[in-house]
């Protein structure tokens, strides 16, 4: 039983046979041509070699395969977490350089590690931190980045820069260097694969297709671009126009080998990992849920943190760089039938034999038909529309969501999330602070009591009921002084204050400290404090402290109970009325 | 009444009288009294000379007269924020030279314009931030820390370092020099003060003394020990015996300029400045706010802050350095019998007096002396008693004290405060992310439903009903998914599932996301998803959304109504049993 917790490929494996292999070994062929450009792609974009993105590809699938607890997610490199391995190693060495690919490597292990730690130590609540609205607004803005960086290779130029005010003037200024074939070739694959995206489905079924047939060729788009593409510029010699291409991609399995351990280096890094699990972390676990439910299965978060932890450290030791699940990958894996994570082992075992046979093939391929694949399926994942849903529901998100999406435009990918995540905290922080506190009167021929601002109740002169709609704790705790100070002010006849504690689930140390200064000031005021509807739990907490023996008031089992006791005249005017 | 509310003086102002000049008159000269040593020593605890101390406590106190909102808090130099300027500023600057002085009013002006910005932005709750364990094992542990470091006047010797484990060994090393006179005086100064703090009022009392004058002598301690020990210092020439004394103070009042403005020093002092303002405000408002409740009397955090934001550009631009609240000094005031913050004015005149005409009194006074006076001080204010308590009552609070604690001991006053509030709100954060979730289940014989786990409920076969104890918002969003996951493989019959949000306050735009999410999944396991008992509040937020277009369930008055409509067969089974 242990075992399996940790190994939930203990959970399928025993009961596999042929036809479910049948099943996942169809899916793996779809999502190994759909996996190579990407992988190729990728790599470009996190400034890798080619070669690394296969890599990547590899090792990582199994060992998600493993001990991942999603059956149909399908992990490797994706654009985001692409974009934030450039973003942090960028400025630090030049890219595709040796140092480069072992500071990449380095990263992965670091993220790796990070994982493992966070399932160690069940720290997976820290992706709570990520809000929607902060999560969406880094993917639509980093997707705009993504697009805008490789643009360049569209163009045939040279541009360099990590934000939106670094990229455009230097894209603007190498206008006059186009290189028109590749700028032909980049065009021409660009409105293919977002045609193909869009509108080849429909263009099929009309010409009279089956559904499963349209379906397959349309997610075939970028393997015939790459196809096409590497047909064309071989046959054109086009590399001599100036088109730059992949070139020779060295053949073979990556070996496996430690990443350099540079302690400094490594530190800094650190930060940097430590985002890209979270985002890693987070994306991938929302595409196993919505999968997983789609069958009842189960996730289980922490398994997935083992996961994608030895996913990434795989990566790490076989010349790869940070993966995690990606969203469109595992629904083509999905809807492709795939039953168990062996789709996953097939995958790899398909990647593997590419880079061990086909590499020459990639020889010729251009960079701009890469940069196409990117560039389409990023700007499918910007959703500047839901800035305007998001400023309609709540304002407070609106604000982290737009600072998130600037941050990242403007002064870089980390900055933007960390700017994104602080303002959701501080307002998070600012919301929970300030509790709805209502002070409370009998309903007419009732035992129940409620707001005396929404209902006409009768109150009673010398006790005053507060219902406090939050737990007593630390970001509210001095709200609650603040606001029971003022109302003995309001109140200047009040002798007995019973604090209806119904919506209390937890009181902390803060709070309890509080409510003793409250005490104290009553007290000090000719005010006995009350309390009334203590939830079981709450009331073993106290018992803990020295509170109950101390503060002198009783605590009643209702609010109807406790004005009884205080005010009995009052009650039966109520019931009278 | 625009102008009452930014200048709270005009509150008591038009009504001044003679009878409360008499009671604010006599407050003042003790405090004043109590405020002269207190100064000097703040001053050298902060590393600066002694006259800045009596700087700090003229001109702010006029402005916290003006601004705040407090009738009786006594503002002025305090042990913490002094230790906390030495600590911020030490590592850069020799103690006592001039860029040390010119620095400490740049902190003090940098602290002021926070505090400024934090009334203009309406930012005090971010005081929350600081929970109460969090501040008690900061105060407690900086009262050590500060006791420790004072321990090499006592003995005569120079020793330094900002942590425990630097004074120590510093101070060890030292004990071979240890100066026999100084540590006579430090040694009977300590023993005598300490005395007259727990011992002296109970022996004049039994000598006969009124309550009154026994209260008043007890007070005067630490002056009766600055001057016996002047007088001492002065026949026995013990200055040539090696006996530091504060020697040569400058006559006359503070010249008033800006602080040399040196961004750079600004941007480097920022965070100490940041935090200064935050423990400052903390615990001047909790001092103000348990006064002003003894004479029901109102506190407005954001006037505080305008009050000790003018008060600190005040001392900022009087040679001073950062100032707040004092506990004991305000308890005195008010005890005293001080009545309004022209108290204040005149403890400030009292000082401006002594800085003008009395200086060269304190030319023969030890450092032996204000050490001794500093160290009981702050000693009193250590209570790690308070940890065993906070263990009792809250494990997740004592891990947040114990940090603060050790980190301000042995890894500086500043990682101290920040490692105890970081911890703070991660425990907080993993505490609000997994609320109380319960299935519920009808009551028989009524129309309440209630926990199944802890009450004999008749429960729906194809409908399962759930209650969450909390507001629905990003910390606790995915957890929602999860439990919702979870709940689907349990129930593999369940057909309808019914949110029930009488416990919920608030929707975010994540859980918004959330409950999108799990509707589409339950929509593809084949159950439809209902709402029951929303706010009115949330209601309205969500017809901002297009959520209750979409999801295809239905909205229901109550739980009762909810089972219903939906399972009337149970309904009337719970009704019969």
């Amino acid at each position: 039983m242990k075992l399996q917790r940790w190994l939930p490929c203990l959970d399928w494996a025993a009961t596999y046979d042929r036809v479910t292999a049948g099943k996942d070994g169809l899916a793996a062929v779809i999502v190994t041509l759909m996996l190579i450009p990407q992988s190729l792609a990728y790599a470009m974009l996190a400034g890798l070699p080619p070669i690394t993105g296969l890599y990547a590809s590899i090792a990582p699938l199994f060992l998600y395969a493993i001990f991942g607890s999603s059956r149909t997610l399908a992990v490797g490199p994706v654009a985001v977490i692409s974009l934030m391995t450039a973003a942090a190693l960028g400025p630090l060495f030049a890219a595709e350089s040796a140092a480069y690919i072992g500071a990449a490597m380095l990263l992965a292990a670091l993220s790796g590690l990070i994982l493992l730690l966070m399932a160690l130590l069940r720290l997976g609540f820290l992706a709570n931190f990520l809000s929607h609205p902060v999560i969406s607004g880094f993917i639509s803005a980093s997707g705009l980045l993504i697009a805008l960086s490789q643009f360049k290779h569209i163009l045939g130029v040279k541009a360099d820069g990590q934000t939106v005010s670094q990229l455009l003037p230097s894209l603007a200024e190498q206008i006059p260097y186009v290189n028109f074939p590749t700028l032909l070739i980049g065009g021409l694959s660009l409105l293919f694969l977002q045609l193909s995206r869009t509108h080849l489905k429909g263009w099929l079924l009309q010409l009279g297709c089956t559904p499963v047939w349209a379906d397959s060729l349309t997610k075939m788009g970028p393997v015939v671009t790459i196809i096409v593409s590497v047909v064309v510029v071989t046959l054109g010699n086009l590399e001599s126009s100036g088109v730059q291409v992949v070139g020779a991609i060295p053949e073979g399995l990556p070996v496996l080998r430690l990443p350099t351990l540079d302690w400094q280096l490594a530190m800094q890094l650190l930060p940097a990992a430590l985002l890209i699990s979270l985002v890693g972390f987070v994306e991938s676990v929302s595409v196993a849920q919505t999968l997983a439910a789609k069958r009842r299965e189960r996730i289980d978060p922490d398994q997935e943190l083992v996961g994608l932890g030895a996913a990434n450290i795989a990566a790490a030791v076989s010349g790869g760089f940070p993966i995690t699940g990606g969203f469109s990958r595992s629904i083509v894996n999905f809807d492709a039938g795939a039953r168990t994570p062996m789709a996953g082992v097939l995958t790899a075992i398909g990647i593997a034999v590419t880079a061990l046979f086909f590499t020459p093939l990639f020889h010729n391929l251009p960079h701009a038909v890469l940069a196409a694949t990117i560039i389409v399926a990023v700007l499918s994942l910007v959703d500047l529309g839901s800035l305007k849903r998001t400023w309609r529901f709540s304002k407070q998100d609106f604000f982290a969501q737009a600072a998130t999406i600037f941050g990242v435009l403007f002064m870089g990918v980390e900055i933007g999330i960390i700017m994104g995540v602080s303002l959701s905290l501080l307002l998070f922080l600012w919301r929970t602070s300030r509790p709805h506190i209502a002070v409370v009167g009998q309903l007419p021929g009732s035992e129940h009591f409620r707001n005396i601002e929404r209902f006409n109740v009768v109150q009673s002169e010398q006790v005053v009921s507060l219902r406090v709609d939050e737990s007593l704790y630390f970001p509210n705790a001095r709200y609650l002084e603040e606001s029971i100070t003022r109302l003995m002010v309001d109140y200047p006849n009040c002798q007995h204050l019973v604090l209806m504690c119904s919506g209390v689930n937890l009181i902390d140390a803060s709070a309890l400290d509080s409510l003793e200064a409250i005490t104290e000031r009553l007290t000090a005021a000719g005010i006995q404090l009350h309390l009334s509807e203590v939830k079981g739990p709450v009331m073993d907490q106290l018992h803990r402290s020295e509170f109950l023996q101390h503060f002198g008031g009783q605590v009643f089992v209702s609010q109807y109970a406790a004005m009884q006791a205080l005010d009995p005249l009052s009650v039966a005017q109520a019931q009278a009325t």
